[in-house]
């Protein structure tokens, strides 16, 4: 049964032939949770992922305004896996699936046979049909190399307002826009206006930072609008406390190299800028739809490109297929769709784990279950909203409580204590020592130019 | 005496007209020191440089090898100087100098005026007349974008080692050379050594990382023979132990894709590999020789690009203008040219602050001195040698005294903490934390490609 185009790769020992095969796809929440549960199930599992580490998401806004270094955020995919001797790590790019041989192929030419699929892929920016204008110039979080562009773009944006003597350019640089008041704009709208106010404060002798404005554009009437009216209310009011202009039921309408357009209950108004943050829309993986379509159930796919699930996750017809995390549209008993947050991933990975482990004993087991224990968000150094039930909470007390379930969750990554002790240490001294400009672009002048592959000897 | 292609920048505040100016290009140890010991001078200081951080080059062989991140070993600029009202940063470029009207130019056509220049540019690498070939495929070690190029590097290798099944592949990808033997070769060797055969040890499943080759190729004798031959000989002993191959009286004479060639007293070898690091030459930065034409003195630049100065540290002719740190040629009272090695940079920087602060005042100086407090390298995890005066140290006792040292002089930067932290942590878990393959490339099977702007959504 081997393709001539897809050789099947040989499998690590021959013993492992005859135990069943799970590829999982994406080292993200889910498809990482998945692999620890089958820590004790009598099977070979084959993790593949494009890069070679595990990314703890919820910080990635931390990365992108110099909080945290890229390497506290994340861990090495084959350092989790070291001691799971029946997990192999392949840092590879799937590219297609065949149903009927049950396989994955990847980019390099090689197949991979499964007798167990998970797709957990994840998702990417959307930004409503204008992908191609506007991924350019306002990009997104979700990769590190993201947030270390952001970075960039933003503490290069105070080197040339520092230079220039032109007042309007000035303006136009410290003036920072952050689309979507979802949980990560509100976290970097937050975290720009600390930057800006708190720890960059003493650092320029011609522009004064604290002047710079941090714009939040969110369409609806509240920011973090899911939460109770009461949080949300209290989440606008403590950004526009840390010098957040928030501006509700706005849209964006265009984004050009010096302004952008935002349309106010139907009025336009430009505002001359040049650093757009986009945290307004994702999309799912194109993998969902691929695989939807290779397995002959191509309208569980939503236009988002999510693919809808059975109660137990797996693909409509192919009960061994499971689609995890951000990719997934689950439809709960009382029809509500789960959001694409890492509980709900985290969740999927561990049930769908023992799914599989049940099939292969032959158990039978419910379907899948998300316990929501609650959501939160932070709002810059001190402040939260967490809502659990019935409980809310705001300020600091959220913001503690915040914390410690982003340590505990650290707890999956070796460096927590690095990560906790980072933290401390810019809390105690309202520093960011990560405020580094690196990578493709060096300021010269008024514009951003592109680094030689060497540096030359100024340094 | 405005030039209209370069004007003059509006200096910050009216006052300062008066004040002296002392720009000062380079923010390394030479130039952040003599910005630093001018702390009380009553003039004004302008510090450019392309990068907007402080980057601690001893370190960055940690960087490399994913014991640290770029931020633990960089500090920005700004938050050096943030307290230091004299200082004024500038994130640029120097281009050219105009010494009659005693201006520097800056790639954004701005100029800067002077009346005390310090240039402290330092070096790059060297590739004995080879750069054009050599300099893509074998990366130095001078730049954090250097440090993340090697760390991708030799990560990449390792994984796509692990998806081979061709066993010359394998061996070819496993091997790692390093060219040069002096301290950044030997701490490269010994930290590679130790990663593939302490820290990725159980993290495969197809190859062992443990037979992984690293080998040393020194033209000299003995490897670090700067130092005293006892010395130089435990070095290569420690680095042996470690795992590493010591080529002695050994040159590379051919970089390919797939193999390099040495020659052994005259014998040539191919070695199989794809991973070359490059450790064994450095050429001053060129601005060096642009300052000493514009001042009419071109022949005080020898053929490394160097610029022999007085004993002053000043250029001959100009005793306004000085050159320090790696891009100076400093020929001490009986005939020693002075190392490019840091605790030189930092002495100079000091002394030129110190008198130029003296010239304003009219006080006289005494010519530059360097104190030589000793050398010290490291060999690994928990090796090191040390020499200063007549006393010599091998083993644990000179890594403890290295480590010291190092982290007194990180007490420059805030974060000295934090790197403590982080190297004790490693230290007693063997782990590197660090271990991101990120930038511009991934592993797409058997080669290296370039990744697009936005990663697609497989994560």
């Amino acid at each position: 049964m081997q393709s001539t185009a897809h050789p099947e790769l040989d499998r690590p020992k021959p013993n492992d032939d005859r135990l069943p095969q799970v590829v999982i796809i994406g080292g993200g929440f889910a498809g990482m949770m998945c692999a620890k549960q089958l820590k004790r199930a009598k099977l070979g599992i084959q993790l593949i992922d494009r890069r070679n580490f595990h990314l703890f998401q919820p910080l990635l806004y931390q990365v992108a305004t110099g909080g945290l270094s890229p390497a506290n955020i994340a861990a090495p995919l084959r350092s989790i896996f070291r001691r799971q001797k029946n997990v192999r790590v392949w840092m590879g790019t799937v590219v297609d699936f065949d149903a009927a041989k049950q396989l994955v192929h990847l980019e390099d030419g090689t197949s991979l046979p499964y007798d167990y699929l998970v797709l957990g892929t994840g998702s990417t920016h959307h930004y409503f049909g204008r992908d191609a204008d506007w991924e350019s110039v306002a990009p997104g979080l979700k990769t590190i190399e993201d947030a270390t562009v952001i970075r960039r773009k933003v503490l290069s944006a105070f080197e040339r307002a520092e230079k220039s003597s032109d007042s309007e350019e000035i303006a136009r640089l410290l003036t920072f826009v952050i689309v979507g008041g979802g949980p990560t704009g509100v976290e970097m709208a937050g975290s720009i206006a600390e930057l800006s106010k708190q720890t960059m404060r003493y650092d320029f002798r011609s522009i004064d930072p604290t002047k710079a404005r941090v714009i939040l554009v969110e369409s609806s009437k509240l920011v973090l609008d899911r939460y109770h009216e009461k949080l949300a209310k209290r989440a606008g009011k403590d950004l526009r406390e840390l010098g957040v202009e928030v501006l509700n039921e706005t849209r964006l309408a265009e984004i050009l190299p010096d302004h952008v357009v935002v349309l106010e209950q139907g009025v336009s108004r430009p505002i001359p800028t040049e650093t757009v943050i986009w945290a307004a829309g994702v999309k799912a993986s194109p993998l969902g739809r691929t695989l939807a379509e290779r397995c002959g159930v191509p309208d569980m796919v939503d236009r988002g490109g999510r693919v809808a699930v059975q109660p137990d996750c797996s693909l409509a017809g192919s009960p061994n297929i499971f689609v995890v995390g951000d990719l997934a549209n689950f439809t709960t008993a009382d029809g509500k769709s789960l959001p694409g947050v890492a509980p709900v991933a985290i969740q999927q990975g561990v049930y769908v784990g023992k799914r599989i482990a049940a099939m292969i004993q032959g158990r039978p087991t419910g379907p899948f279950r998300y316990w929501d224990k609650g959501n939160m968000a932070t709002i810059g150094r001190s402040h939260a909203i967490v809502e659990s039930g019935k409980l809310r909470l705001t300020g600091k007390l959220a913001w503690l409580a915040w914390l410690f379930i982003h340590i505990l969750y650290l707890a999956r990554f070796e460096n927590r204590v690095l990560v906790l002790f980072q933290w401390f240490w810019n809390y105690v001294t309202r520093n960011r020592t990560a405020r580094l400009i690196t990578g493709g672009q060096v300021i010269t002048g008024g514009q951003e130019a592109r680094l030689p592959e060497k540096p030359a000897s100024n340094p």
